[in-house]
């Protein structure tokens, strides 16, 4: 692993999210919030020119960075953002305990939407848009972006992308990872500006726009609302909300083939079959668990499920309704959702979609080798032919995912918290969703947590946003061998 | 598929299953129970004499039964045993609801030990003990048995032991299945002796000590007492109980082992090591939990967590405390024990500590995997090295496992009870455990379920003890094309 690469790298995704400090800076300006302004001058111009002698200092000097750095300056560049995303929080004196400025910021930059704030509305407008700009830095991927904008930076970019999102290796739509990297970046940008003028259409205000179409794209759920998108209570609101969430839970190289017009792909592609399939049989069940209850009235009940089975499916966690108060089955069905997670390739997190398919099948394969033992039968995702060893990756992440999210409840009781609670702030926090159950409900949030729970939390978002195995190898006894 | 072949499987062992109303049938002749007599003495007369005419019709007609006829046998044979089972229970009117007696039969051949009465201490003596001999019958397996005492049955065993218990191929301690089954009878009918004596010094009577005895072997959990094994209050008693617990989650080819005095095998045994590691992780971790609570006086504590830990973990169901009223953290502890289980190869029920072991050395074999993308690194058991097949075997059974765990929670919330009571009762039939958390905790029990949600029950609990494969492959659209 070679130092100064890795300085390098890191300086330079630390000083593009720096530059977006801007946008919260002259926000606050207007607003005459001058202790905000100051808070966002501050590291901003400090990030800004440690970045640039770091960059002055190593020029020229990009090169190898090898299999292990990549995974090194991942998770450094991730805890590096958090932290800097931290400082306009804790310096304007708006989040008065740093534990919980640094738990925001993770949980922004991680897309994860779980909160320490109990009364949002009554931040200055400069920070919630910050707020809601973490989510959207965080949703398509720093490393991405760096990778994209900084071409000059020298350094073989997909081991990069791989350690940000290690699944799927990223198809290669074109010959070169930054290209790669610019169309998915570019077609996030189209769909956020596009979501933007619906909303405004719909008869929200700028601000709104921006911020809730930052937490969608993003798969986030931030919203600079105390009552989430239930506050707008609008049909139309809800119905754009829950398209784009649905759009942000899949693979962008698929909306990249549908803009380039190769609708085919879209066709061929399981993993988006099976995640429409989940989307809308699991809005299907919640219709009817809730017209059965009576919970409801008229098409209410369909638009209250399908938003929410949207937003836990892709991991966003807006909230419409108290699903806590749903019928059991209902809860269910959501609960169900935890597990499942956005499309390989999308802003979502949790398993992914891809990955609950391959198991599956795999699965199922075995039926055909209890009745014919000595039979080969490799199993097939998107008619290709999937390798024994993609195969036993892959199950052995899952397996490993469900571990963690055991492991963490257990550590989470310590609260004394009810098992629901634990189990579903695990979940909603490695799977980067936001809301859970009892505790950590729709209507609740996470400040009652003690320091160190809050500490744990960040911890797992972060394993979650970077899909485990890139953070928990820096732990691993084999890595630091030479 | 032979049908002849299967018939004369099937009816020998339904009739050595229905040798054994006999004590009961006795035993409620002395109490001059007549009407329960009679509901022994009829199911046993007619089957006996069926099995008796089938088996001289199909004489001299052995031979293949092949792999898939293998699966059909063993899990009809089971149901069949369940059955008949049932009768006595529903014939004596002791039951009047026949779901529910179907129910009880079910629970007690799986050794699940989840009971629809209400108050078990109204029962006619014989049907309690009727209930415990199905745990012991059930608990070795009535495949092992009915290949261990016929071995004219002239069919080729090791198939269907396989079929009852998937994991792991028989290991090959004498060249011929029916001496391994013989062997691993005999040390179950020689530990339930022992420990049946152990209760009697104890100051059980005979009829207390032959039930429990029989519902610790087979890790089944039901006991004659309302409060279960908390009726004694006695430490000795408790302590036996856990002993034997332990000892029956063990694999008995280990028992084998430790009784010929070949005790290296159990020193070189992987699953034997964690086993234990884990019975004893976890009672210190509840003990730790509990005293930190302060719910127990001194040495107390660390009974009942050690007590509730085996019972758990080993999947046998017993309970000497009111554990839902427990702290959290503890309660926790026993929620993961409920995806464990015992070891392969003993009476225990669950994931097994064989599966978690394999599925957990390759998660952990991902890390040398990442920083060495083109190295092989092949995982070993007991020092062998694992075959890719069987480590993707494994881990499809698991994910299939939990899978089924969270559609059953969804079919069960259909009752709108909590998600941890339904998450639970999945957990507990599936798992063969008994006991769960909220609705069917420790104090409860299951007769509240509806009568579909109990016929389900009852498939969940057959398709767990015969570790899901079995019975789901009869449902796979491939095993019946010929």
């Amino acid at each position: 692993m070679r130092i100064i690469v890795i300085a390098r790298m890191f300086s330079a995704v630390l000083g593009i999210v720096a530059l977006f400090f801007l946008p919260g800076l002259v926000l606050s300006a207007i607003d005459g919030e001058t202790v905000v302004t100051g808070a966002f001058a501050g590291p901003m111009i400090a990030v800004l020119a440690a970045a640039g002698v770091t960059f002055f200092l190593t020029r020229g000097r990009g090169g190898e960075l090898g299999v292990r750095g990549g995974f090194l300056v991942v998770s450094l560049s991730w805890a590096g953002c958090a932290l800097l995303g931290a400082l306009p929080f804790y310096f304007s004196g708006a989040v008065p305990s740093f534990t919980d400025a640094f738990f925001e910021s993770m949980s922004g930059f991680t897309t994860t939407g779980a909160s320490i704030l109990d009364d949002i509305e009554a931040m200055p407008r400069a920070l919630l848009l910050w707020r809601s700009t973490t989510h959207w830095l965080g949703g398509m991927g720093i490393i991405v972006l760096s990778v994209a904008v900084l071409p000059l930076l020298g350094i073989q970019g997909g081991q990069l992308v791989k350690a940000e999102a290690p699944w799927p290796t990223v198809d290669k739509i074109t010959p070169k990872i930054t290209s790669t990297a610019k169309i998915l970046w570019l077609v996030y940008i189209g769909l956020t500006l596009l979501q933007i003028v619906l909303l405004l259409f719909g008869g929200l205000n700028l601000f709104d726009s921006v911020t809730h179409a930052f937490g969608t794209m993003a798969t986030g759920g931030f919203s600079p609302k105390n009552t989430s998108v239930a506050h707008f209570d609008s049909v139309y609101v809800d119905t754009v909300i829950t398209v784009f969430m649905v759009l942000a839970g899949t693979n962008f190289l698929l909306h990249y083939a549908a803009i380039t017009r190769r609708f085919d792909k879209l066709v061929a592609d399981t993993e988006f079959k099976v995640y429409l399939a989940i989307f809308f049989g699991s809005t299907a069940l919640l219709t009817l668990f809730l017209s059965l209850n009576g919970a409801y009235e008229g098409g209410a009940g369909i638009r209250f499920a399908s938003f929410q089975a949207a937003s836990i499916l892709t991991t966003t966690g807006f909230v419409t309704a108290d699903y806590d108060v749903w019928p059991q089955a209902a809860r269910v069905v959501l609960f169900c959702l935890m597990f499942v997670g956005g499309s390989a390739g999308s802003t979502g997190g949790g398993i992914k979609v891809a990955r609950i398919v391959t198991v599956f099948k795999q699965s199922l394969n075995e039926f055909r080798h209890l009745s014919h033992p000595r039979g080969v039968f490799p199993i097939s995702f998107n008619r290709a032919p999937m390798a024994r060893r993609m195969v036993i990756a892959i199950t052995s992440f899952v397996f490993l995912y469900i571990v963690i999210v055991l492991v963490s409840t257990l550590i989470l009781s310590l609260e004394d918290i009810s098992i629901m609670s634990a189990l579903s702030t695990a979940l909603a926090t490695l799977g980067n969703i936001g809301p859970g159950f009892d505790a950590v409900g729709p209507t609740a949030n996470y400040s009652f947590f003690s320091e160190p729970t809050k500490w744990f939390l960040s911890f797992l978002m972060m394993a979650g946003r970077l899909e485990i195995y890139t953070v928990l190898v820096l732990f691993s006894p084999g890595f630091w061998r030479s």
